[in-house]
Formats: C-alpha cells, sequence, structure tokens
C-alpha cells in the first residue's frame, strides 16, 4: 500500500468551493491561477509520493542514532530526500518572495504540507521547524538578522529549531530558568539545558539557526522575563557562511513512542553565543507568531496521519477476504468477501472520509483566512485576524483528537494484521499521537479557546462567526437539495451558540466552569466548523451537478456529506449537555480522595 | 510510579454492591468467606506488586527473542517470576479443585487477573491462555486426557494455548486449511501454519499444550469441518511427563505494537501428533468455551490497562508543578501549582475514574453470573446462562474501547512525558491497544450482540435484563439520594429500549441495518450497564454512611457516581440517534467512490 496524494480533493476545496482565483487582487494570489496551482499539487504529489513516502517506514524502523560526539545520523535516504526537496523548491513554496521563497498563498501551501506529512510526517518536521523559525525572525529579527539568516532558510540550506521546553517546564513557560547575559557585543552568552527539542541536530543541512528563550539576569520573573534569542549551531562568518562552532550541543536522543525519524534533542547550551530577537522580555511575543503558525501545522499533521490510516485501511478492507456479506455474498466466486461488505467496517471508514474531507476543508479555509489577514479591505483583513485567532486552537486540537480516532480505526479495519508492525496502521498511529501533545496540549488549545479568545474583543470573533453561518443558512433554506446540510448546521450552530452564552454567563461567575467546559466547548466548535465546510461543499457539489456534471465524485461528496450530518453530528448534543453540568461536581473531590 | 492493586475497590464491590456471602450455598462459594477473599486479595495484590509489576517495562523493552533453533528467550525475570507464581498456587486459584484447583468463584479470580494484567498484562497472557486451554479440554476433553493434561496445567507446571488463526482466516475460521490425517492409532497427524500464536513457544513451561483447530480430511466445507486438537510440544510419556519433542516449531516471532513481553509466534506443524478433543468437525463449539472465557478475560485486560495507566497518570498530575489554578495558587509557595488542579485535567482523571469503577462492577457483577450458571437453583442457573451469553460481547468490546480511551487520556495528562518511554504511559496504551482486536475485533462482538444474543431464545436474555432493571429502579424510586441515580439508569434503560426495538423491527428487515446499529448499539448497552453499577454502588455507599460510617472513600463514590452522570451518560443520546439512521447512507457508496 502506498500513499496517495488527495489531489482532486485539494483541487475540488480551492477551486469549488473556496474559488481562490477569486482573490487575485491580494499578491500572494496573483500568480495562483488554478492552472498553475494545480500544475503544482500535481508535481508536489509525485514528489511526496516516489521520494517520501518510501522513507516512511525505513525512518520508524532505524529511528536517529546520536554518538558520543554529539552529532545525529538521520535514518538511511533522509539526507539525499532532504538535498531533493532543496533543489525542487518544495522548502520555499511558501515563504517572502524578498527571501528567495516563492509566495504562494497558504492556503495552498497548507495542501503540500498535509501532502508532505502523509507521506512522511517525521521528516516533513524538518522544514516545517525551519519554516515556523523563519516566520519568528522574519516577525522579530532585525533587518540584517533577516538579511543574513532568512535566504538559507527559506532554501533550506540551514534548518531552524524552536527551544522552549526545559525539564520544569512545558506548558509553563514562566518557569524557564536557561540564563543569557550580555557579553558586552551585542551578542549574549546562552547557558541552559533545553529538552525535547524537535530537529535540534541533525545531519541534513548545512547549519541550524536555533530560537531559544531565555531570561536575561536581573529580568522579571515569570513569562514577562523571558527574550528570544538566535543561537546558531556555527557562527556565520564575514561572508555569512558556517564559521566557527558554537558551544552548544545535543546532549542525547529521546526515545519515543513514534515519529523516530526525527530527532527530538536534549540541547545543551554553554555559554553559547546568541543575538537577541527583538527586544528583552519580549521573547514570548515574538514565538507566539511561530506558534500560531505551528499550531496550524500541527492541526494538518493529525488531519494528515488520518487521511494516511485511512487509505492504508481502506485498500486492506477491499483486499481482504474474510466472511460474507449479511445480505448475501458479494464476491461469490471468491472464498469470501472483501471485508468492505462488512457494515461496520465500512461505519470506520465512512467516519474517516467524512472527518478528513471536511476537516480538510476547514484547514484549507482557515489558511485562506490567513492569507485574507493582509487583504487591503481592512475590514476583511479584521474579520480574517479575527478567525485566526479564534479557530487555530480548533485547527489543532479538534483535528488532531479527530485525526488519532480515525488512525485507531484504521488500526481496527486490520484486525490482528494492523497491531503487527508489517503493516503501517501502527506507525500512523504511533507517530499521530504526538500532534494531539506539542506545540500546547489539546487541553491548553481548549482553554485558550475559552479563556482567551472567545473573550477577545469582546467575543466580536465568534459573533463575527455567528454571523457568517446565519447568513449561510439564510441564503440556502428553502432549497431542497441541500435541506439536511441546512438544517443541520442551523442545529449545530444553536447549540454552539447555547454553550457560548453558558460560558459566558458561568465563566465568569467562576473561571473552573469555563476549564471545566473547555474541552467539550472546542469539540462542539469543531463538529459546527465541519458541518459548516459539509455545507460549502455540498453546495459546490450541487452546483456542479446542476451544470451536467456527472462526476460520480459530486454525487460521492453528497452521499459523505449526509454521513457525517447522521453518523457524526449527533456527537453535539452530548457535548452540549456535558458542557453546562459545570465544574462543580468535576471539582468536588480533594486531591487524596483519587 | 509503581502499580498499587485496588484491593479496596474490589472489596467495597464483592461485599458491599454483590455480597458474595449470599452465596454461600454454591460449592466454589463454601470457602469464599469474605475473609478468606480479602486475604487471598491481600496476598495476591502483594505478588503482583513486588514481583510482577517491576517485570513490565523489562518486558517491553527486552521483548522475546527468538532464535535458529526455534526458542523463544522470554524477558529478563519472567521465568523466576513465573516459578514463583507456579509456587504461590496463583495459578491454581480459579481451577476445579478435581484437578488441583483452588476451586475459588470466578467472581474472585476476575479480581486477582486484573491485577496481574495491571501488572503486567504480558506476562500475565502465558498463564491466561493456560486457563482458557484447561477450560476447552475440561469441556470437550475425554476422561483420560483431562487426567493426563489438567493437572500439569493448572499447576502451570505445562502450559497451553489456542491456535486458530492462518494468514488468510482470522475472523473467518471457515477458510482454516490447516490439516489432520488419522494415523490409524487413535492420534492424528496435524499439519499447516497458525499465526499470531500468543505464547506458542517460551521458556517457562516444561511442555505446552498446543490446542489446534484443523481440517480432518474429506470433512465438509466451511466453519462444518473444523476439528479441535491436543498437539503437545513433547508428547506425554508412559508416566505422563514430557518425552519425545513433536514435530512442531515456532517459526519465528511478530514484532508488534505492544506486549512484547509475550512472544506471538508463528507456529509451523509438520505431521505433528495430535490428539482430537470430542468428536470430529466439533471442534469451534468447544473452542468457542475457551473463547467466551477468553474474551472476558480480554476485557479484563482493557479495563486493567486503564487502571494501571490512570494510576501513572494521577501520580503525575499530584507530582507536576505548572501553571496557576483559575481560582488562585493552591500551592503559594511552590513554584506553580500541581496540574491536578487544572479542570481540564481533572476532567480526564474524573472520567477514568468514573468510568473504571463502574467498569469494575460490571466485570465483576458479570463474573458472578458465570458462577450463578451453575447455581442449584434452575431458573437463577438459566438467567445467569442468558445474562453471560447477552453480556459477554459487552464486557469484551465496551470495556476494552473504554480502557484505550482512559490509556490515551492517561498520556495525554503527561504531556510531552507521556510520549517518551521514560514514562509508562506508551507501554499501557500500546499494550492495551490489542484488546480490541483479539479474540474477536470489537465490531465482531457488537455484530455477535446483535445478530446473535439479542435475539437467542426470542430475545429471553435483554427483557430479562430489562425487568431487572425495572425492578431495581421501581425499588429505589423515591429515594431522595438516590434519585439522580434512578433517573440517570431510567433514562439510559429507555434508550437502549427503545434501540432494541429498532434492531428487531429493522434488522429482520436488512441485516446490514443491524451492522450498521452494531457498535453504536453496544456502546448503549454498556453505558446503561454501567449507569446501572452506579446504582447499585451508590446504593451501597449510601447504606454504610446511613448506618454511621464516615470513610470519606464512601461520599467519593457517590461524587464519581454523579460525574458519571453528568459526563460520561450523555453519550448515550448520540449512540442512539446514530444507529437509528439505519444502514442506508453508510452503505451508499459503491467500493470505488472511496
Amino acid at each position: 500500500m502506498t500513499y496517495r496524494a488527495p489531489t482532486r480533493e485539494h483541487l475540488f476545496v480551492l477551486r469549488d468551493v473556496l474559488n481562490i482565483e477569486a482573490y487575485a487582487n491580494l499578491p500572494s494570489f496573483a500568480d495562483a491561477s488554478m492552472d498553475t496551482v494545480e500544475a503544482i499539487l500535481t508535481e508536489g504529489a509525485k514528489f511526496v509520493e516516489e521520494v517520501l513516502a518510501p522513507l516512511n517506514a525505513v525512518g520508524d524502523k532505524e529511528g536517529c542514532v546520536w554518538s558520543a560526539d554529539n552529532t545525529v545520523k538521520t535514518p538511511t535516504g533522509f539526507k539525499a530526500a532532504y538535498d531533493q526537496m532543496v533543489e525542487g523548491g518544495w522548502v520555499a513554496l511558501g515563504s517572502d518572495p524578498a527571501f528567495g521563497g516563492q509566495g504562494l498563498p497558504a492556503v495552498v501551501n497548507v495542501a503540500m504540507s498535509e501532502m508532505i506529512s502523509s507521506a512522511n510526517m517525521a521528516f516533513g518536521m524538518y522544514p516545517g521547524l525551519t519554516h515556523g523559525a523563519y516566520e519568528a525572525i522574519r516577525a522579530g529579527g532585525s533587518d540584517a538578522q533577516k538579511a543574513l539568516y532568512l535566504p538559507k532558510m527559506v532554501s533550506g540550506e540551514w534548518s531552524g529549531t524552536m527551544n522552549l521546553t526545559e525539564p520544569q517546564c512545558g506548558t509553563d513557560l514562566g518557569l524557564i530558568r536557561t540564563k543569557a547575559a550580555p557579553a558586552g557585543d551585542g551578542s549574549y552568552r546562552i547557558s541552559g539545558q533545553k529538552i525535547w527539542i524537535s530537529a535540534g541536530e541533525h545531519d541534513l543541512s548545512k547549519n541550524i539557526v536555533h530560537l531559544v528563550l531565555a531570561r536575561v539576569e536581573g529580568a522579571p520573573q515569570g513569562v514577562k522575563g523571558i527574550s528570544l534569542f538566535i543561537v546558531p549551531k556555527f557562527l556565520p562568518d564575514a561572508n555569512g557562511e558556517p564559521g566557527e562552532r558554537n558551544s552548544l550541543v545535543c546532549g542525547g536522543l529521546e526515545e519515543k513512542m513514534g515519529i523516530h525519524g526525527n530527532a527530538t534533542c536534549v540541547m545543551v547550551y554553554d555559554e553559547a553565543k546568541g543575538w537577541l530577537v527583538g527586544e528583552e522580555n519580549q521573547g514570548l511575543r515574538t514565538m507566539f507568531v511561530m506558534m500560531n503558525e505551528a499550531r496550524l501545522g500541527v492541526g494538518v499533521q493529525g488531519l494528515a496521519q488520518g487521511e494516511a490510516a485511512y487509505q492504508a485501511a481502506l485498500a486492506f478492507a477491499k483486499d481482504r477476504l474474510q466472511g460474507r456479506s449479511l445480505t448475501g455474498p458479494k464476491n461469490p466466486e471468491g472464498p469470501a468477501d472483501p471485508i468492505l461488505v462488512h457494515p461496520d467496517v465500512r461505519r470506520m471508514l465512512m467516519d474517516a472520509k467524512a472527518v478528513l474531507e471536511a476537516g480538510r476543508c476547514f484547514m484549507l479555509w482557515t489558511a485562506l483566512h490567513g492569507d485574507l489577514q493582509h487583504s487591503p479591505d481592512e475590514a476583511q483583513a479584521q474579520k480574517a485576524r479575527d478567525y485566526m485567532g479564534l479557530l487555530t486552537p480548533v485547527v489543532k486540537a479538534y483535528l488532531t483528537d479527530r485525526g488519532f480516532k480515525i488512525c485507531s480505526d484504521a488500526m481496527q479495519v486490520h484486525g490482528g494484521s494492523g497491531f503487527t508492525e508489517h503493516f503501517p496502521a501502527s506507525q500512523y498511529l504511533r507517530d499521530c499521537r504526538i500532534t494531539l501533545i506539542y506545540e500546547g496540549a489539546n487541553g491548553v488549545q481548549a482553554l485558550d479557546l475559552v479563556g482567551r479568545k472567545l473573550a477577545a474583543n469582546g467575543g466580536r470573533a465568534v459573533m463575527s462567526y455567528f454571523a457568517e453561518v446565519d447568513q449561510l443558512v439564510g441564503e440556502h433554506e428553502g432549497d431542497a437539495g441541500l435541506q439536511p446540510f441546512v438544517d443541520g448546521l442551523k442545529h449545530a450552530k444553536a447549540q454552539l451558540q447555547e454553550a457560548t452564552y453558558w460560558l459566558m454567563q458561568n465563566g465568569l461567575q467562576n473561571p473552573d466552569n469555563a476549564g471545566a467546559a473547555s474541552t467539550d466547548y472546542l469539540h462542539l466548535f469543531g463538529l459546527t466548523a465541519l458541518t459548516h465546510m459539509w455545507l460549502l461543499m455540498a453546495k459546490a457539489a450541487q452546483a456542479r451537478i446542476a451544470a451536467g456534471d456527472h462526476d460520480p465524485f459530486l454525487s460521492a461528496k453528497l452521499v459523505t456529506g449526509r454521513y457525517f450530518l447522521e453518523r457524526i453530528l449527533p456527537d453535539a448534543g452530548g457535548h452540549l449537555a456535558k458542557l453546562k453540568t459545570g465544574a462543580e461536581t468535576l471539582m468536588a473531590l480533594p486531591a487524596e480522595a483519587f
């Protein structure tokens, strides 16, 4: 079984649902005609299918190898594939042309990210981290820093990392202890230990640009005293080429459940030379530029693992002969029927398909709003910024929770084979599991949503989202073909609105009510967003059918959408009921009663 | 973090909820006074905590090692622990005294099984498989076979396996190809390949008694032509001691996601000597004795992994300092609060606690009905047999699905630490995952429930269950303290009954409707059963409180039960809504539309 990029799905969403050609007034869309996009995604699909996917199992089996000289060897084939990726310009797709990038819109780039991640998530993290570090330097760095670092990071010649976590601090960055001492020459000396640093050391790129959170001597306690530093592995020489080795090493690799092909490093900084990004004590602000980008990227990874796992399960279900259909043999000449005939196997596959297609649409729709943040129309730009704030935690947590569920169901479709390492189901499940955790665990995303994003600007973002949904519903009410989708969305939105009002009333009164409601609220939001996407997709499919297009892809879309309404959306009521019970019982037990 | 056996929970259920001393009229309960049971479980807890639990991570890391001479070495320490287990009589706890067992009721034995499995699931499978093989020989073997094999299997001197699966057949046993040829001397020659044979080869016991499904030459096609054979690794000599080596070998081990400490073998039989158990072509019937026993055991494993994972997550949540409570610092002297103060962390732990406590009660309540099958009161015995048929698939699938969810949440509580192999969360999740698959994948359990168990004897079992629930509800209606539990159970049962009627009407009309509804129906059944258990537990706790017992354990029970009603039970509505949508949309897409 080989991964096949879902290019037809990408093009359907980009062309028929989002109609991205309508945004040609924005600079990044100028060269993004659908013909160009189709050509890029088709080439991209070839690259990931032929170069990255075959290395996925290799990476899992071999893992990365740390040596006592503090070097890290990536799995066989990773270096050659990375070189091909750099040569093909695939690292630069979404980056600013000012630094050598191709400047494609995020909405196109994210489709490519999905493919890379499905084909080889552990590999894709190397350029993925670089892009996050690029975004942070671009957002917070000086012109000199940008000129020195960004072109080499955009091309992929140099890679990047983000160094936040320390043994005593993960979520709570206020506890950071790594120190930065001014050296008097404009640079700082960085000392401390960072853990779980993805791509912290490897043999793929000529230099590694570490972005490190540290505390300047005398800085305020907590998160207000954290600064961000560029700490390169090799100090750039006068020509901007890798020069003297900096005083930092990878002290070892983490043994972990999955993503073995990515080096998860303990990084030790011992008076390493670093340069401040932006101002002292403002490090978290810049790091969060990177974090938000990274959070969307993790949502994409969750979806991408779900897609790859679904494809593997589907191939197995069509191939494996076992038992007979309940309604009579479907493969009478064979010894048994393919297990796809069994309703409960179908249920798992249809669950996956219905969530993946809407999840992908949601991911692309959100990415489009990322692009629209730069619209010259200020109202459009503000709404887009509002949406990005509101929806980033939903994309991150909802798509990863669902992606993991899909990976687990995909293993289940395989039966016993799925538990063996001869089939890819185990790797997808193990790799996917980290997406629920890193870049802010899903519970932290849920708290960000209810505690910060909902209330920002007096609830402007969520109100604007409700208004958009209401308008869409209003436009299609009475359209017989779309009726179930319109009804489903009305119902979902009503429940989400009820939950939102409940939170506004009860979260202020007792903040634990907000915390207690957060995950169910986020899932209710995710369900509503995916129902919203199904109405948009059903509308697009119906329009093409009405125009005489008989592609069975379109009728399958309508069936899959109805399946979502019948079999996924009913979870909404449970989430609403649960969150409205508040924090009282949840918090009632003293610690010693556990 | 070390696993601690939940002895207090076991004793509460056995004494206060099930009052097992009331069954002293049954032979197996004669020696099962609560004092004796408490002594056994307390000693058992010591054994698993001190001997088995410390080997759990060792087994995961080392795995089993196959050598070219077809031997298998178990992980360091397993052999010594197995010897201690045999010496301590822990293998024999639930077995028939006629064969050297201690004859304890299943309801006690299952508590011990839970502890063994929590402490070291991969290890526990060796004696677990032996017990399944013992049950099959006891049910179907001749007196001579019983005399020859059972005493040695009961003591643990010899171990056992079940050999069903072949590469082309897992669920569909009709496809079995392994051949059995009569040798003319009463024995048969067995030839074929079996895969995924747990404990198929190892260094723990002096002999391994394989129970093998095979097809006698000329037997009917499909499941009607399958016979069961005893095929020992060493042929018993005239004294019943291991003699000549039989012609069967372990050809290799499966690489798998978890349970590395258990040897999952490819078994190759090459004219191996075997003896028929029971009659030719009746093999499946006897094998299903073993399967039903094994299925309950797998449900216990799912629960047990959930319990162990929950304990690890709880210890982490009390220890890890990160962030501050939303309602103000709870550990003001420390750098941060323990993460147990965060409502969403609590949500995951309370979810686990509420499901584990009721799941354990359900497991013990079901095991008690296993004992009651042998009641001299025929009405009681028939009801118990009905329940065992009906509830075995629910115990197996529901407890494993929930157990896996708990393992995943336990990893989530750990944050990034959970994804590393330095903490036990990964192993619990990986080990637990197989429980959803083996002994009949959970989808097969669901189909067994709706396709076979519901309809058996005109629905007698489920009607009898409904009547029992109605009676319990009737007895406690108006009891103010129990009102939420009574209301919850009434509501759950009404939904389960509605689903049952829907299935009766629509499953006959189109069997795919039954298949399409099966998993949601099973989950609705599981939710109802656990709500039922919560009413029983709340009643027992309330009675002790009313009698002046101020143990905070009792008030915590009531809080945890209310949490279940508020936060777990609301899923029932979603299951009902989904299953009533039937098979139409689910089955609508042709295979090529996927």
